[in-house]
């Protein structure tokens, strides 16, 4: 008994990591859009600070569950817990970079005029922060109804990437000098998808973590293409 | 020792599912190429069919891993094993999503003439292609220094990367015509440096795995930016 609360006080640490990790990435977010449109490049020293933080939790928290895993040997819906932990901590990680990148695309932007009133962008950002946030709710609460509504939303990011990138292709063919600008324009519309596409995966863990049962590859590549073609 | 045994077949064969994985991403890297450069769509169903069997082998390797888990209780190195597994096939189902969006972006451009003789991009993909190769190679060696020649490897990687980035570039704002398929190109250049990528988290998998020593994150994010700036 004595040793069963031990180990729920420790998988109840693991989760408060992740879920700190998670308010890094979403604040990491919001400071490299500030970069964009802000044009300021001040919070782009905080989406670096941050990543250093969040790398160092993704060995911390990887290391804690493997000692989790080798100490408690643990069963049934605590080894799906702890799995599913180590995941989530990867797409965590992998957020963090995205928002290394959009930072430094953000920041070559700043060394030429606007080239347009940034609309679609800063919207994509907001639905995936909000992916980010719910997805991790979903694992704190074990609610497979939030994790679902996460991979509902993709589809809105997907359709604001292929609206951004109508527009900008637009823009650069009727105006080469606007090119560069696009390009990093779309590239960041591109690094917004995939952390849609990350809060995602951390959505269909949840799930298969609470239900047993793997909601991932669901769908044919016809209905569901991996990202959508140029 | 009979169920020492039995556990080691059971490693072995998690193992074998791992070596077929990538061979199967090794034949997606290739078949996504001959599309863009035989420029012949033929090959495109060969890369759509074995990214169903990627993701289907990424949920059976998933499964068979949290069992061995449960049913063994492994400890030391052979936790760490299973762990890494869990990781690498999590990788190589991404390495599959990749060379799906290759193929995409390679038949948008069979709608088109050829924009220019493709040289780096090839290159880029034989790389990439050794990259996984030589990962999984030092996955089943347990040889920590053939996957930290798959680290060293991305650099290469990435300069081409950039390469294709600069001369494209200059191509698009000479000639607006091309920008569409100098995207489309560029988008290509970036799905083989990400799979580069996924190679190197491999490696690093590994080479925790052997010496239970993290090499992630192992410089400032000033030496060694998540992506070039554009």
């Amino acid at each position: 008994m004595e040793r069963q609360r031990q180990f729920d006080k420790e998988l109840d640490s693991l989760k408060k990591k992740l879920v700190h990790m998670a308010a890094l990435a979403e604040t990491m977010i919001d400071s490299g859009l500030a970069v964009l449109v802000q044009r300021d490049a001040g919070p782009a020293a905080k989406v670096r600070e941050y990543e250093q933080e969040v790398n160092r939790l993704d060995i911390e928290i990887d290391e804690y569950a493997l000692t989790l895993l080798a100490t408690q040997q643990p069963v049934a819906r605590d080894l799906r817990f702890i799995v599913a932990a180590t995941k989530i901590n990867g797409e965590l990680e992998r957020i963090g970079d995205l928002c290394i990148n959009i930072t430094q695309n953000s920041e070559t932007l700043l060394q030429q005029p606007p080239l347009k009133p940034l609309i679609d962008i800063p919207h994509m950002a907001d639905l995936a922060r909000k992916m980010v946030r719910d997805s991790l709710d979903a694992f704190i609460a074990g609610d497979p109804l939030v994790a679902q509504a996460v991979i509902m939303a993709d589809d809105r990011v997907d359709a604001l990437k292929d609206q951004v990138l109508r527009e900008l292709l637009t823009c650069m063919i009727s105006d080469p000098r606007t090119i560069e600008r696009g390009l990093a324009l779309i590239l960041i519309s591109r690094h917004l998808e995939r952390i849609g596409d990350h809060a995602v995966n951390i959505a269909e863990d949840v799930i298969y973590m609470i239900q047993g049962r793997d909601v991932r590859h669901p769908r044919t590549p016809k209905e569901r293409p991996p990202e959508s073609e140029l």
